[in-house]
């Protein structure tokens, strides 16, 4: 097996589109780009000197590795399509076994980026965590070597220990944001501009990201302060699918402390 | 009323701590520090060339300003403990009205800084958002004059304002930090080290102080990826608590976008 240089991508999502532009800055090819959307498929192929493929039968010919980016429930179909391939499959799924590939080529494997891709906004891929699996040794020294170019964070991880960290990344990242939405949704009744969250935002993350959560905890449910969690309460009476997210999650925080 | 000189403090916890510490920086003189347990109140004094108080009622002889920062519970009777007092009292807390200091002495107000505090972690407090109630105009001039020298960051709020702002802090801030917790517990069973969610947590809080994290939303609920979620809840059936915030708060994303 001979060192990655050629690459192709089926998908044009938030991760592809993140991957495809990485990897051309590094100097990879990237020889093709499919997509069930033909015109995505073409902007980020404009956008990494590569070319849209219409017939995905056609994606892997020149390409030592085909990087599979599509919603999971079309991985295996995907894969499927690309009869006869010679090169590296790898899927870029948190949540889907290896094995899904098993079957379709000689060589393939999972490349797990872990990071909140958004097209829009720029991402240094230098920091991003990629977690690698494969389906021999041979090809996990192939993999390694071109992803050592895009990050200097690399892991090896199984598909059970990938399982576990996605959930695990849709508690720190997925639902984080989804209390900073909450948050923004909340401020809008007080008049207060979005901003004066900001640097309470970015402090959490910061403090998490140099100890351990759990000690650096603070607010009326680590304090045990039934007096502000109750007129908290009560403020939200009139929106009762916050109430109860704050009932469980401060419930949850002060057991953490008893 | 003259400019703001000599600072008096009530409590010694994670608050009082920064702000006393602060204030001395920006050449205030922290004329004493009280709290119900006396070594506390000694260790903060000794960090900012102040001395611990031991019968409150002697606390404010000196101080222009007081600040009461002590659980809420706590701050109408420590209030009332300073009788006679001349200058401005103030509380720090998010959740309580500035009546509460109605009719303890003439000039009073609220001086509540929005940031997670915690003793052992350095703040810059000069990028601190602190929102400011006053009882009367001239009250307010002075404790912004006084403020305007720790941060950049003033705002007026009433005692309402100020609650919805209390809340919608808990969300981005108590309880982020809350799915940071239980993202570590979870990833502890993947045999990963907590810093591959470093790069995570730190993009998602960046990513919601540049832009609206409603648009921002990245992962499975948020791409209607029910074979995901239903992978993720079918892991978590062993730790239903967790099982039980997955469902709810991926419903609530989905939600979002339909």
């Amino acid at each position: 097996m001979h060192n990655i240089r050629n690459i192709a991508f089926a998908g044009s999502g938030n991760v592809a589109w993140h991957l495809a532009k990485g990897l051309r800055m590094q100097g990879f090819v990237i020889s093709g780009i499919w997509s069930r959307n033909y015109a995505n498929a073409k902007t980020l192929a404009d956008s990494c000197d590569s070319v849209a493929i219409e017939n995905i039968t056609e994606l892997g010919l020149n390409a030592d590795l085909t990087i599979i980016a599509v919603p999971v429930k079309s991985i295996e179909e995907v894969a499927s399509a690309i009869l006869g391939y010679k090169g590296i499959i790898v899927h870029t799924a948190g949540s889907v076994s290896m094995n899904v590939l098993k079957g379709k080529c000689e060589h393939y494997g999972v490349l797990y980026p872990l990071q909140t891709f958004s097209k829009e906004i720029p991402v240094s891929m230098a920091e991003v965590p990629f977690f690698i699996e494969s389906s021999s040794a041979e090809c996990g020294l192939a993999l390694k070597e071109a992803v050592s170019k895009l990050s200097g964070r690399m892991y090896e991880a199984d598909s059970h220990q990938r399982l576990l960290l996605h959930i695990s990344a849709v508690f720190a990242s997925n639902f984080s944001n989804l209390m900073y939405v909450i948050g923004n949704e909340l401020l809008k009744s007080s008049d207060l501009p979005p901003e004066v969250l900001y640097p309470l935002i970015a402090e959490t993350a910061r403090k998490a990201t140099t100890g351990d959560p759990l000690k650096l905890q603070t607010g009326p449910a680590r304090r045990n302060d039934t007096l502000t969690i109750e007129k908290h309460m009560a403020a939200l009476a009139s929106q009762p699918k916050y109430a109860e997210i704050y009932g469980l999650l401060s419930k949850l925080i002060s057991n953490n402390y008893k």
